[in-house]
């Protein structure tokens, strides 16, 4: 008989132990179902999670480790760790006097010429030092960790260079091995054309497909292959290309789909087989179905549109009743939506989503698993899973959306260890 | 010649030193200088401002008490510390489930009838223990001042009697003594017409005059009278009598005015010389002129329209262009908009109200400072002034709005003491 493994961990007295126990994914009716247990308690042996249920129980039958952390919650929520499946975390230059250039009227060519949009940030990532890159990063990665996220997609895209983008993607590599939050890598080589091939796009496709895939593949840094898929950008014939390439080197597939247009995005990340379609503001009856077919995640971005000015949301409620599987997220980058707070999205899908407070926590956390190809390993608190915690300054989880803009975590776990103690 | 006063508090290498120098109130265009001084330095005595301008200068000529504090600002901002003149912070029970039920379509019947509405937190402030709301107010000053707010004023409002009514009070005269935060107190008696008199509102009104007034007066309890001026709530004879009997009691007057139609309440703010108008949504054209010629702040609450999923916010560029003082707060309350981060208002301010971070920053601290009769005091950092600042994770100003539901804040400084070290 194995020796019983000994809780390194234990969390009692849970007012609402918000557990995502059920369906993975979550869609329809399912997304209301968030696995509450009342009065519950959780145990762990370093990253694994040995216990879930009645705090009395979970106690009563957690031997404890010497030294294990024992955390009171006096009645407070405890959630899994928040996951953001679609951030652009790399980047030094903040773009805020774009921001305000824009609200006040300025046009996009106004702003363009005074040194604004996606190519500036290119142009400043290709000469930012990769420390002074890591420092940068390492202050966003701090900020979501305290806002509550513990596992995150990251991408590249502001490299446009295959050197370049290597340099995005090592930074994220490395401070994957240091920082407790987990990074799910992204390679974002489609995500503009680069000033020096504006009168060769042809030019630039093949250097994505002949030289960059192949070695973000042979390098290991990427699990992923994202595209901006839309007008102006990427078309369908371009991004079918690129991404079936990127699918035959064995990333799998990501789509920054229909947000400016509708202009088939989601078909085709249906069509490919994508693990999920971002941003659908635009998105069609046909993509909506096409998703719901395929079980592509639907990642809204409701802080873009936010961040924008914006008027028309995703229509995430339509989406919902569709079947569609749907997480959120915050779409960190300094152009069209700079906040790492996941908490804020879950508020924005209230008030412009108009989903439940329940349905946006299976949004951030067992859905948003599934768009990040991590479901039954993160994104629930269940016996076998990793140790991600949330304990809330609240008794309700419905407190989430309602009391807005303001950090409600007291304490976050990762893999088991308290990470942050507000 | 008397001994020259040494510094207990140093900051220098102030990247942008925001010291809102200039005119008291700002209108019009002046709301874009916040007066800057580029690498800055400040030093105070205790909690009075001895020295600003620049960094070296201030260093070379401010002789340093023992045990002065220094902080090194290291290229970054530092502003006045936020001053949010709206508040009803002075509650136990949230009213999360009233929140979602708003925004999934349910009718003010069925959630009253659920136990929502102002109402319900007039019931249940009358019964909760005086220690139990000192609890939960505090923990809504801290995070205020987490937020780099430094002063507010505060409204009773809930409790509709005259003994919950100084209850409410008493809590925000206790708080003043102990916390770091500053607050203006302000009678809120007129916020509803309570239960038991429904059917009886001249009773009640009665109530207000004849006893609740002078016992506040005589008290000391508040410095402001506010009523909610509304169609259903109070018309505008009974606001006129209301606030004449608080006047002539040495109550200066404040009014909830338009916020969900044009009723005539900024007309009235106008013409009975009140120090503000807030909400404001609805305005009238005769309102704004009348708020320009009277100088009556105008507090704009973006964040309740936000809060309730609302389309329509406060013209602020008109009464801005027609003259009027304009400030900015929170309106954190239970129902309507349960937030305490001021930051995020200013946030709200550029995408929704349109103004820039500039002319935001002035209505969160020298306009703000007017909206509670404190200009000269608070709001700007000149010498002989308050020593209340707050240095920000940031090195351009701007970078407020655009970084988004997250706290920038690294440092505040109260009365000369630093209280939050982020």
């Amino acid at each position: 008989m194995p020796a019983e493994k000994k809780a390194t961990l234990l969390i009692k007295n849970i007012g609402q132990l918000v557990t995502m126990a059920g369906p993975v994914p979550r869609i329809g009716d399912q997304l209301c179902d968030i696995g509450i247990i009342e009065h519950g308690g959780i145990a762990a042996a370093g990253n694994e999670i040995l216990r879930v249920g009645e705090s009395d129980d979970v106690e009563g039958h957690s031997p404890l480790a010497e030294g294990c952390t024992v955390i009171d919650a006096a009645g407070a929520v405890v959630t899994p760790g928040l996951i953001d499946p679609h951030t652009h975390p790399v980047f030094s230059m903040t773009r805020e006097k774009e921001f305000e250039m824009r609200l006040q009227g300025k046009s996009y060519m106004e702003i363009a010429n005074a040194g604004g949009g996606i190519r500036a940030s290119v142009r400043d990532l290709r000469t930012t030092p990769r420390q002074q890159l890591m420092e940068k990063t390492t202050e966003r990665l701090d900020r979501m960790l305290r806002y509550g996220v513990t596992t995150i997609e990251a991408k590249s895209g502001y490299g446009l260079s295959t050197e370049s983008e290597i340099k995005q993607l090592e930074v994220i590599r490395d401070l994957n091995q240091t920082h407790p939050i987990d990074m799910v890598p992204t390679f974002l080589g489609a995500h503009e054309i680069p000033d020096e091939y504006r009168n060769n796009r042809n030019g630039y496709i093949e250097l994505i497909i002949d030289e960059m895939i192949p070695k973000v593949v042979e390098q290991h840094l990427a699990e992923f292959s994202d595209i901006f898929t839309e007008e102006g950008v990427y078309d369908i014939p371009e991004s079918r290309k690129i991404q079936q390439a990127a699918d035959d080197a064995g990333l799998k597939l990501k789509f920054h789909a229909d947000e400016l247009k509708s202009v088939g995005g989601a078909e085709l990340a249906a069509e490919m087989k994508a693990v999920s379609a971002d941003h659908l503001v635009y998105i069609s009856e046909a993509g909506i179905k096409a998703l719901a077919s395929s079980g592509t995640v639907a990642v809204l971005l409701p802080g873009t549109t936010f961040s924008l000015a914006g008027k028309q949301y995703a229509p995430a409620r339509k989406m919902i009743e569709e079947g569609v599987v749907v997480a959120l997220s915050t779409d960190c980058n300094p152009g069209s939506s700079y906040s790492e707070s996941l908490p804020f999205m879950v508020t924005l899908a209230a008030l412009e989503l108009k989903m439940t407070a329940a349905e946006a926590i299976s949004a951030v956390t067992v859905n948003a698993a599934c768009a990040i190809n991590r479901e039954g390993v993160i994104g629930q608190l269940q016996p076998g899973m990793s140790a991600d915690m949330v304990v809330w300054n609240m008794a309700d989880y419905r407190e989430l959306p309602y009391h807005y803009a303001v950090n409600l975590v007291a304490k976050v776990i990762k893999a088991g260890k308290l990470v942050v103690n507000n």
